[in-house]
């Protein structure tokens, strides 16, 4: 098991089949350094445009169509002491009317401490004098190459991953993706100082990232959607519009997910999550939705 | 403050502008019997059909359209061993082509244990033999008359409340709804004895319940839609189709309140929301969808 | 079959089981003016309030729950020489961030010529100067009482008709509505001059009319939602959020007419269908939206 | 102006920045012959693989990012005698416990009389045995690369066209893309006989076909989607889910045309779209679906 240092020096705006940046072993950690998400980087220099600049394709040896690729995110360490925001809520999370009411769009600076692990805004705002974060690093954007040797604008997201901008997807949470091409072909980008539920100013605290993940070649999967699982939870993502359907296609990748591993046939798995499910809102801004289906695995212990 | 015991001879299955049942002072409590939602008592006698029969309405003096009325959820008690559930998931919350292979809708059964506080499945379904739940009560319908007199089947939601079934109104939560009709005019039922978050199998585990709630009526509220609060969190409501429209509603209601009650304008707002709102889907199975726009208090310290 | 004049003195805001104010046998004609959707009268007279102030409720004889009601819209003449709309989109039929710039909402005036049959602003609007419609007369809300004795704003609609802002909903055109509550409980009002599809400023031309329709009550119809006929089409109706739940209802409610009345499976409608259907947006401003599943008469010739 | 005759021997399942397969002058002619939806050609012979192969993509010299491709759909010839359908509508379309009674998805075989321009079903069906449809053939999916160097399946559409699925996309008609990639890179394919609004049984009758278009270079279009003209209509064009999301994008982009070309203002535009408006569902199963917001030219003689 290998640890590859990957320093990029082309950025995609695209997840597809692209020219091979790196190729290692599946089981192989990689670290790798990325660009906020209009492209500066650690030393406020502009090295790509946006929307979401990526590092990769990694090319992981043995992965074909069909099988999963395993993503553990190990660590997430900031590069710089700053990040920035949009400074409104997006139009289309308020009612119609109301956005006739909104201030212009503008754009906000905030300060990370990376000794104290915070964030605060970098001017004042009335209201928000002591409004300090704890540091809750993210991947806006990750995942494979899609079906078809398509190449898909890291604004939005699909089976394949892309631009879900989920909280969730931090370190020390694993998440797998349905291989479509050899080699799985994975990409990632936009890492997020922090961000609430469905990215409604239509960013998260955006800035450059040390990251460090493990990729592992799962063999013949199964799986249609993106699966993750962190320390307490399994879950299941859905990208699409509206949030109805993206809440459709993460609870039927949850169904099938229950069947294949833990045994519950639909009955079954309609008494479970009819009682405990938790659906959270990965992102409600970008093109495609994000929903995911989430599930504690006390609920599901001695069952996999 | 006086105490009603509050003993419905009639349920009705709308909530509107209907004869009052019940007539208290502004700051009092009623403790009332619920039946469940196809109208079994805690004798297993029905008292009631479907959809959700209400007790109710209830005239608070001095309530008047404009106002608020605050309603405090005392405490919820089960007064049966017994509740039920549909078993299987709802047909809009999987992927239209996936309907065609779910079994057909059947009813489960589940025991209470009223000293234990549990909650489990009365006949043994393979794969959920330890399957044994907190009890953790909640109201699945209740609200206030709606504006123009009209009377509004409780199958759905609205502005003045109804059909939610968002698991965050248990004991312990304080709800504001906002009043149409002269004593608002109150009703509840529908109580669940433990359910996930979007009701996906079109129930929570009904039965009947003992509630005590206090409802007070605040002047010149503000109010659009229903907002609530617990002991970590303040929420707004929206309810609606798609969920984008809900969490529109619940959004932009969140933005009134963070401005009239928080001194946050709407740019203070964007940057608190944008990176600490949480989104709960609260049912995602009626005519209305549910979605609740969530706040720690924590962010919110010394504000209000 | 007798023809009564009905002249209400009485308006109202909701669809629902309120006191009879007409009582007629199944066959008969009746004769009703209409005010317009805010509630002035011919002759300019405020008479009632918004929103949509209908006529009604007429009890047909013989009239249950699980008929249809048929309603022949004879005619329609208008009987003022003004009408209004509001002059902007509405906020919620165009792009999200495309609201900011949306003019400030305002009333337009309009001409009725009762003898050209044509209608054209009042006031002249650079680009629109040669801008005359022929009058197109249409009910934007009618229907019966709902089911579970509920009364339900005159803005929105359901099963049971109501707002549905359709514009082949005139003179010409048979509907048939499924009856829920004894007597039907027939209303109308809010008609238009003329509309284009979805209703997409939020109005229609607004004024008063003289209507003519017969009601005719049919025995075990089977109706779930609206259905309609005109000399060319047939077509079913669906009112809900997103369009495409509305549209759901319109073809499922298609197909089940086509099974019943045309000797149609499954497969033979699917054929017919995938190839002819047409769809018409109704409203697209309305708390439900409107869809109309529409199908030319030839192609369904000599199966009826 | 030359014509070309242009026999792809590749075709493509995306729609993107891929090798040029022909090269022409702005105002060129290109004649081809494109296959069925599946890769089956005129003989039979299946020569690629779905969904929708496309031939393409051209070069059209002198085109760059920020102008308009205009497409004139010259002619379209059914090059074979048989066309291909499913045969259930697609479960997308019906209410989502509707979907639980469909029959299973199955092909229907459908007869092409090139003589007589009509098209009818191969096997009889009861209730169908009159049912010949006439012949009404249009491009299910054309455009040009999408911007980013983007490659999209041609499964699903957006601003650059793709799998529009729209009935008015045929002989007579004019389309303008917006055009991202230089030369503009025009793809097209998938042609249907006939079609019903929304695509609804997830095909139209598919065969083959030869078609004749006209390319033309527009420069400094403004476009963000597609643009169209018949003799009679002006429509935009707006792909997404759900339909109110397709809609609001043909609306805005119809505001916008009428700004530029008409002379007409947002007040102005509203009061012609508000009253003769027409909304056309392209397409109600791809991935996007496909809204049409289209105006009569007649009211806007002498304007543009």
């Amino acid at each position: 098991m290998t640890t590859h240092r990957f320093i990029p020096t082309i950025f995609h705006n695209v997840i597809g089949s692209l020219p091979v940046a790196l190729r290692i072993a599946s089981g192989d950690t990689v670290v790798t350094e990325t660009l906020d998400a209009i492209g500066y980087d650690k030393d406020g220099i502009r090295r790509a445009s946006g929307p979401n600049p990526m590092n990769g394709p990694i090319f992981v040896e043995g992965a074909e169509a069909g099988d999963a690729l395993k993503v553990d995110i190990i660590s997430m360490t900031p590069t710089r002491g700053t990040g920035f925001t949009r400074s409104i809520v997006a139009a289309n999370v308020v009612d119609p009317e109301t956005v006739r009411g909104l201030p212009p769009r503008d754009t906000a600076l905030w300060t990370i401490d990376r000794e104290a692990l915070t964030v605060r805004l970098s001017e004042p705002v009335a209201g928000l004098e002591n409004f300090v974060l704890p540091l809750a690093p993210m991947i806006g954007c990750f995942g494979v190459a899609p079906a078809l040797a398509q190449a898909i604008s890291t604004a939005t997201s699909g089976e394949y991953g892309g631009n879900m901008d989920y909280r969730l997807f931090g370190p020390g949470t694993t998440v797998r993706f349905p291989i479509s091409a050899p080699g799985a072909l994975f990409f990632l980008g936009d890492c997020h100082a922090v961000q609430g539920d469905g990215e409604i100013v239509g960013t998260g605290i955006e800035t450059s990232f040390e990251v460090t993940v493990r990729l592992t070649v799962e063999k013949k999967s199964g799986l249609v959607w993106p699966r993750g699982e962190t320390a307490e939870d399994i879950f299941t993502i859905g990208n699409a519009r509206p949030l109805d359907q993206a809440l459709q296609h993460a609870t039927s990748e949850m169904l099938n997910w229950l069947a294949s591993d833990y045994g519950l046939d639909r009955t079954a798995a309609s008494h479970l999550l009819g009682q405990v499910v938790r659906y959270d809102v990965g992102n409600v801004f970008d093109p495609a939705y994000t929903m995911a289906c989430r599930v504690a695995k006390k609920w599901l212990a001695g069952r996999s």
